[in-house]
């Protein structure tokens, strides 16, 4: 019986340990698509309590706790860090091959050097070894989390209206202190402009406009300003670093319309009206072209997030909001028109490097072998299917992306894992995922079915360090140098 | 090579072995679902052959037997017992990696105490042996197989026009034996009102308001007195001990509807005419909603099996009817009108205990991430997804749903199996639950997946028993003293 | 740690070992469905290069290098032999894990001798051996590459306005030679009219009526014409030795129409109209009836192959066409029109002996499911579900058709592999698929899944041999010595 979480936790073969300790451990982070808050990067936050860490706004662990019956006060009510902190440790246990037991353990071991169970039993002992960390000790601040999991570069996300004033301060900080050898984990903005497109709900858009008229200092009126508007904050994100734009999105929306029909809608919307279900539908479609356009002119990425069912609890999203655990897989037929609309962009030569995402693990080979329709033979791998994403992002879900993307693709040019995460505290999910890669790639190694000596065994240790890592930096071009 | 079914069948580690030995095999069973006939139960029916018990009904068995080229009168013709007997026994040979073949050895070897192989060199012995023991062994009885498979309670399917007359039969003569002692199988009707919302045929429900209308003593003129009158037999059933309801959908309906148009609807078809596709559907959806307020006004859990398609097979539906081995997975998108029903019931404060199984295995991960958007903390485990169901009854269909539910879920609350099955001779699909639950759970503590040590040793121990019987005996409420 | 591609790739367990060796590799190939040239058998072509053998045509090939970022001019551009084999050398180390690696060293292998790794340090030698041994011994010719593999028949892929003139020729020199011992793999036609139906494009369908009505000798004016038409070319395939259609869809249609409707529609496209979205369904769902009836009348097998979504790339497909690595696969919902289509044969007694095969791996259950409703007991696996297609033609894809056939129908019923392909170099997948069914079936025996010992080890040895090679036999009732 292997021990739990030791070193050789999810590495089965010897091939596969060889490949994790040499060739995957050993690599920095490229954490190309976050929630972190830049504010906390900026002023490298501490941390209270591991409470607010771990439960201030994981929504996986908020679910989990409500699954085992415990009472929304000691979740997101008013109950004390500590009560919190209990009811987590007395849901732990119940946790037996979900991926929070994993995480919960490996973040409690590779950050605090804890290698205990969590239970009622060593609540309040994890508790106050936690939180005594937290509050004195310099290496857990925001930051010196960063650095303990020797991240070289985080992506945050973020929306065109803001200011990215965090970015700036942190890294004029750098530039400041001549840290140009990565001692300091290198923030870059994304561009996420979902509420620009986002007409179903008019007067919500509305307002959006307006503030990204005035960030953007265009009077908005026509459709023609709104695209300059977001075109100058493009550029203002391009000059502070940002490569990449992500988009939320419940399918792909590829409806032919007109520049006519389009600025009609606009000026129905911009005036008070509101659009009915087909112009909707019309307005995102030359949402997602426009973007897309403007990525690709950029030579920025492009990054795809599709299929969640969202807020499905309105009793909930009245009193809490969004993104508080109600989110759930959906069901959406969107390969046609996720096809046109990448045929119309690469058709008219304006395809930018594209990561989709898809959140719905029935879609895998669809996604999977949609790639290949738009690779170009440019750049390798210029299309890519996102790593196990939401729901997806555990030991199953990223088995079934790998090997789906390794048989109908090539393996070899993934850009690897993300932790898509809120929290400093998630950076174990690369460790996670680079043994259950070197696992795979260990099994079929023994298994005979992937050669290991000479030329092809320094191939396989290659691709495990690429796809941990220089897979990455090359394909965003993105360099804690830089 | 380990050989055929011995007492480690499916157990591929010692911890598996542990686990099943000393904590499944030795807890009661709850069928909290199946279609058993109750008269069978209230006559302690002797069966006359093992051709009765086995090929009466089991259209697993008869789909089987068409697929290897067997004549339709050895199936569900006209010839003998022993014709049809040794066309199944000829058959078993070509059912390896079935689910059947384990299924019938198990059932040999359990019930009957016969460790062969039937094939036709067997078939002979095999049939002279257990029609032997059927005939004149009282073990053999109806009653004498539940007791022998330790099944506590047993919950049957039941049309709301029936009487119940033998659910009320069998629990006096449980009374009146003074049997509290659990040494009887408690036996309860579960509430499967699907007939009441079949508008669709509107001859046949116009037929099934007047039965209702009789047995519930209420002239059904307006869409009030048909609530009134299955408000009437609901009460009914919950005086005979129904906890439980039932309804087999194609897919959930969540259609917009006012009263009137319901009324309306109501009054058109109990008038004679019928409904169109989209009345249909509002109807649906209205008694769907009803339904559902009932159950959670009384206390039950409510099941929704949903994903069938049924009586694809016209020519075989017009000469031997429906359940005859016509029916396949369908394909619906339904997690839109799912998520929606439930979200309507949640926000009124009506949404009851619930159990979702999914025939297509296409929508696990839907269906797996739809209950954490309706758990409340209210209640453990509130929202369940049911055991893997018809044609995902078997090894590959329990583990997907027990992999997916871990890993979006907490498996630690999931009150586990059902027989769903119209013979007595079924319990032993019980042990190959728990069988492949502990497999599952001994192979992740041998790879160090789950910790076995101390308190969490306990816990994994627990779990076993809780998904094996604690579970469902408190998510159910019932009780052989109760 | 095995070694790779050693005799017993794939073969896990000692028991599959023995199966394979014994059982499996032993059998004669039937490849029932393929898409070879039949000019190149009747000439016995000989290849100029390994380039031309490889990656004349292979698409999967195409699609690799593109992802690998390899520019279209080693691909299907201008470069020479060399440069495009050179291309796909430095390609081959970045396809671990995907089929193409294992395909590409099985064929080195069993076809050439050649045992090395192909890599840019092996490119040169393996090319020059290659191409030795294509130009100047007679063993690799077409013929010679078919005899080599142990190919008793092929059956090609052809359009009912095809002269077959190379089967006859073909078929005239077998005679000629009285080599009636299948010594030469016979070669049969297969029936493909999918342009029959294919009336959303108007024009292309109007010149191929055009062109049926010269072969068929018939001046086609009405539908009736259309339909003698192509029941003449029916017959003249027939007496070719055709026992096998084959129909390329993207899903079901089985509208609902009648006989002067699509006389109508007929009409309007014979005119020189087109016909608007519900008139080309209604159209397929009457071609596709016909299609069956005939196929029906004739005793053929009809396979159908749905689920493809084709020509995404509409810049590459004006520049190279179809067929050129720029499909994927799709989603559609056709369960319920696949069901009414297959009922309404089986209702009018017209129902052949059926092959499906889906390319969406989402729908395995579906379909697997779907069989049993069609099962008649007339034959044995009447109706089947054909291996693994295109994308999912590999190891993941084949485990999980042959899995879910196993739980959900009968696999000893299965009539097995084919090759779908282009290449007469692809006669290694045979060996392939056999491989891993034996190791599946060892696994189970190995851990007691299947018994075997006595009757039952004859039986599962049986069964292996049955879907290797006398299952297909039997099913397609063709025999190289008919």
């Amino acid at each position: 019986m292997t021990p739990f979480l030791d070193q050789n936790f999810l590495l089965q073969s010897t091939t596969a340990q060889d490949l994790y300790h040499h060739h995957a451990a050993t690599q920095p982070i490229i954490d190309y698509h976050c929630h972190l808050d830049p504010k906390l990067v900026a002023e490298d936050h501490r941390f209270s309590s591991i409470t607010e860490l771990w439960l201030g706004g994981d929504h996986y662990k908020w679910r989990a706790m409500r699954t085992n019956g415990v009472d929304e006060r000691f979740i997101t009510g008013d109950a004390s860090d500590w009560e919190k902190f209990q009811a987590w440790a007395a849901t732990v246990p119940y946790c037996f091959r979900n991926p929070l037991y994993h995480w919960t353990h490996l973040e409690l071991k590779t950050a605090f050097g804890i290698d205990k169970r969590l239970n009622p039993d060593t609540a309040r002992e994890i508790y106050d070894t936690c939180n005594d960390r937290l509050q004195h000790d310099l290496r857990f601040s925001a930051r010196g989390l960063m650095r303990h999991y020797n991240v070289e570069v985080v992506c945050t996300t973020d929306d065109p209206v803001d200011d990215l004033r965090y970015h700036s301060a942190y890294a004029e900080e750098i530039v400041n202190r001549k840290t140009s050898n990565c001692q300091m984990t290198k923030m870059l903005p994304a561009w996420r402009p979902d509420k620009a497109m986002a007409v179903e709900n008019a007067d919500a858009w509305r307002a959006y406009v307006t503030k990204l008229g005035n960030v953007a200092d265009i009077d908005i009126r026509t459709f023609s300003d709104f695209i300059d508007a977001l075109q100058r904050r493009h550029d203002f994100f391009h000059a502070r670093g940002c490569r990449l734009s992500d988009h939320g999105l419940e399918e792909f929306y590829s409806e032919p319309y007109s520049d006519t029909e389009i600025e009609r809608i606009f000026g129905q919307l911009i005036n008070g009206g509101s659009a009915d279900a087909e112009e909707v539908r019309k307005f995102k479609s030359a949402m997602l072209y426009i973007f897309a356009v403007q990525d690709y002119a950029s030579g920025w990425v492009q990054q795809y997030h599709y299929g969640a069912m969202r807020n499905n609890n309105s009793r909930m999203f009245s009193s809490i909001g969004p993104d508080t655990g109600y989110d759930s897989i959906g069901q959406w037929q969107t390969a046609n028109s996720m096809s046109r609309f990448l045929d119309l962009l690469d058709s008219e030569g304006h395809l930018a490097k594209t990561i989709l995402y898809n959140l719905n693990p029935a879609d895998n080979e669809m996604v999977a072998t949609m790639l290949g329709n738009f690779q170009d033979g440019s750049v390798a791998g210029k299309i890519q299917w996102g790593s196990g994403w939401w729901f997806l992002d555990q030991k199953d879900g990223m088995e079934r992306q790998l090997n789906a993307l390794s048989v109908l693709g090539l393996l070899s040019r993934f850009v690897g894992m993300l932790t898509d995460s809120r929290s400093f505290l998630s950076y174990p999910r690369h460790e996670y995922f680079r043994r259950v890669l070197c696992n795979l790639i260990g099994n079929d190694v023994e298994q005979g079915l992937i050669p290991f000596i000479g030329y092809e065994k320094q191939r396989v240790r290659q691709m495990v360090e690429d796809i941990s890592y220089n897979n990455a930096k090359h394909y965003f071009n993105v360099d804690c140098k830089m």
